[in-house]
């Protein structure tokens, strides 16, 4: 079985992708990254996915990104909220370098594993233009790594795979349920709720409800926030 | 003033490169990775070049490499002596991407500083082609860091800077003095003694002892080796 390294972060993109890796008959390594993210529930729901997808390898790596800063995922900024998502602008939760940072990391632990496949749930779509999940940028990075580890440099391949590519929220989701994944196993609220429940408002809860509703899918997650909608009334 | 971001390790190749970029009149923001290594000495060597050179700031950054493990540098493996330095093999202490990683978190917090030259003392002729030092790899890296961010995004540069390149250890000894860089503040031995003493006998002080001679002149840490071996007689 051919072994991979998977970027999962325990949101609905990395899901798929794990989902789609697994279906393609890869033994999966996945790497979490417990950067100081907001939202630390992922990193459940990453634990979760690795489970029930029966993965090789399942590493929660620890790297303090608030030392650097530059984010509104991280320190102490309130949780983004009301962004306008068809603006094209690049949000406020563009975290500097993420991507590469992740992916380099994938890389080292790539060597080490022998593995010559790093997968990714980038897309670009409904990012509004995150710079570090364009096609360009990830083929720059698979250029750059050919050359940048022992392994590569004595001719064995590394390819960056990103099955998402062009795909928006919709997509993403049938082709998760297509894959048969288990939603509630996700997650990709910014501002848990007591009780393991979605705030339903913050951007990501709204950009992933977009994509439910495009894919004609029901969201698991989502009836906890309409349940607290219904008690308020 | 021109800031650059210059990841500086505490050995001799990072302390020569800070000490150019303050000569060109950048101002510094120096990073410096404690990822495990077993000298970990480095760390408090450049703390004080730091100081030395007056930089803007100076960050130690926390990441476990020993997560990823494949080096002799990390782990319980036992210090590196011994090696034939011309023999042309990837040394054992090879850290799988560690450029790559160490460049990328520099690219994120050069992103928030608003600098757009990172510096690097990366040079390949004495490490018997560490895949991560060669002017090709830095090439590619650079490349990728100007897709990788919202600020090289946008258009603005940034550039990679690694002015010991094709360089070997004498001339870079030579530069440093030309300098004027206090070469008892830098760390190069692998297997720190007891006292701030180095071993004198790993790969490190042998490499390092090799540019001395070469450049005729005489280093201030070896002393401390030469020492203890006339105790010995």
């Amino acid at each position: 079985m051919r072994r991979a390294v998977i970027l999962l972060s325990g949101g609905l993109d990395s899901a798929v992708c794990l989902a789609k890796a697994s279906k393609e008959g890869r033994s999966t390594c996945c790497i979490t990254f417990n950067y100081g993210q907001k939202h630390e529930t992922e990193i459940e729901s990453a634990q979760k996915l690795a489970r029930v997808f029966n993965a090789e390898r399942h590493m929660v790596f620890n790297i303090d990104l608030n030392r650097i800063g530059g984010s509104s995922l991280l320190d102490d900024s309130p949780v983004p909220v009301n962004r306008d998502m068809d603006r094209g602008e690049i949000p406020s939760t563009y975290v500097p370098a993420r991507n590469t940072i992740f992916l380099s990391i994938a890389l080292g632990w790539a060597e080490v594993l022998g593995a010559h496949e790093i997968w990714t749930g980038v897309n670009e779509v409904d990012t509004s233009g995150y710079p570090d999940t364009r096609p360009e940028f990830i083929q720059a990075f698979e250029k750059m790594a050919l050359l940048a580890t022992k392994m590569t440099s004595a001719g064995d391949g590394m390819r960056i795979v990103a099955p998402l590519k062009g795909m928006d929220k919709g997509g993403i989701v049938g082709l998760g349920k297509q894959l048969g994944l288990d939603f509630s196993l996700t997650w990709s609220c910014y501002n848990p709720q007591p009780g393991g429940r979605v705030c339903g408002i913050c951007d990501s809860c709204r950009l992933r409800a977009r994509g439910f509703d495009k894919a004609g899918v029901s969201d698991p997650l989502a009836s906890t926030f309409e349940k607290k909608e219904t008690c308020r009334q």
